[in-house]
């Protein structure tokens, strides 16, 4: 099994690092930044980018800024997400929400100085410098397109829209793919731009990461009914008591646990365009097909 | 008096023009964003970006997709401004706020979407064609830099922390030149950018923008002392009642409009390295200063 510890330290320490540091007039809204980009996250997404910058024979590193930027996307809309007026939650992760700690106010503030953060870092000369301007622009694009109206953005839309609605599966798809696949679809898309790949390369990276993207979401479905609180850090059956339509729900675990399986295999096989060395993103994807929280 | 009713055209149909068209499950996320986009705002920031790119000897129309995003900017940061959890605003520019319409849930996402598709733009192979990949990075990069946390979104957090406190006058300047004048300086400079300017005629276009940002603010506290509800779109008097400091209540009106014009002339001032003809930007600097909404 790959180790990906030197990999998770590098995006820890950057992620830190790309904070604006000193002593400033809006430190509340920095601290409130920190608290929640700092929260010892899996960072799945930006692992991504790195594991496929690296497929195109490219040193990991010219990558970060990239990497960082999907995870800074990640964590502002999972701080909008918990705000009273969408999911009302109190906790994330075990620890109280950002707006429990900050309040509304500042929390909505620290999601929307973390969105522009996203796109800062890209755009900086030291970025563009290690991987060109034409690939910075065509990833940060990549990025605020999944990432707004018609991918992540619209996917919390159809979400909020069919809460209580028992939604059929080809709804819960579509807002899937948005909601959570097409972050993981831009992390790996631009893993490859940034490295120069062919379009080729580019639509394998895409392929991979949908079918892993959609896995993941099953498999929440899945822990929210078999995993315990602990274990999730959040509370277990949430789901459920909202009458949600869930994966699980509408299929059962059974045919839940073997659409992952088939995702994964389907996203294992889209590798093969890449001549480089797989190792690492099988791995990946198994290891996210098995995880318990 | 310049006649801005051309760009302002060309403005309002490129807006348009850029949100997402067609049948879309998220269709009300993107109704949501046309309420608030498509609402006859005066437009100062994009004309400024159009306007200082033709000083630079450009076609203003390069420069479209970077002034569009400014207004995004704006925009996105007025739905949120009137969120029940920031100033709680039931109106804005005398129709319903977006909450109001469309509820706090879809009224956040639609900013968070909105600050998304403005970057979007500005990165579009459309976009970044007419003005190089470089000019495009530099440019993309200078708005998110200006509204995020050390610019538009920290102005907003010192607004909040000194709300009730009657802040003395510095932190009232820093906060408005980050609250208002850094979008402002923002549009200035962009405009400049994506022209291929020097960096001493970007710095006059970040000098005029800081002037009449801060002008334009002190303008808005007049206005809400001495203007009629009907002129303003809003309540008059609507900061007296919250106890909060203002440019009028520590300094007097008579102060102010001193202030105003010595500003509008600094602004004025700083276009004397542009060789091209600088009347448009003259007569704006002017009219801002004069306006009685």
């Amino acid at each position: 099994m790959s180790d990906f510890k030197t990999y998770q330290n590098m995006i820890e320490t950057a992620l830190e690092n790309y904070l604006p540091k000193g002593e400033y007039t809006e430190q509340t809204l920095i601290d409130s930044m920190k608290y929640s980009l700092m929260c010892g996250g899996k960072r799945v997404r930006p692992l991504l980018t790195l594991l496929f910058c690296e497929l195109c024979n490219k040193d990991a590193k010219i990558a970060l800024h990239y990497a960082c930027a999907v995870e800074m996307i990640h964590t502002y809309s999972l701080i909008h997400d918990d705000l009273p007026c969408m999911d009302d939650d109190d906790f994330r992760r075990g620890k109280p929400s950002n707006h429990k700690v900050y309040g509304e106010d500042i929390a909505t503030l620290s999601g929307d100085a973390m969105q522009s953060l996203a796109f800062e870092i890209m755009l900086s000369d030291e970025a563009a410098e290690k991987v060109s301007a034409q690939n910075a622009c065509k990833a940060a694009f990549t990025l605020a397109k999944y990432c707004g109206t018609l991918g992540m953005v619209g996917g919390q839309v159809i979400d909020i829209e069919h809460e209580s609605k028992n939604a059929p599966i080809e709804i819960l798809r579509e807002m899937d793919e948005k909601k959570t696949g097409a972050l993981i679809k831009a992390a790996c898309e631009m893993g490859c731009i940034v490295a120069g790949a062919s379009d080729e390369q580019i639509a394998a990276a895409r392929e991979y990461g949908g079918c892993i993207g959609i896995a993941f979401q099953i498999m929440d479905d899945i822990l929210d009914v078999t995993a315990t609180t602990q274990a999730l850090g959040k509370p277990v059956g949430s789901d459920k008591d909202n009458d949600k339509s869930t994966y699980v729900s509408l299929l059962g675990i059974e045919k839940c646990r073997e659409l992952v399986d088939e995702l994964t295999k389907e996203a294992i096989d889209a590798l093969d365009v890449f001549d480089a060395d797989t190792t690492a993103l099988v791995d990946l994807a198994y290891s996210l097909a098995k995880r318990e929280n």
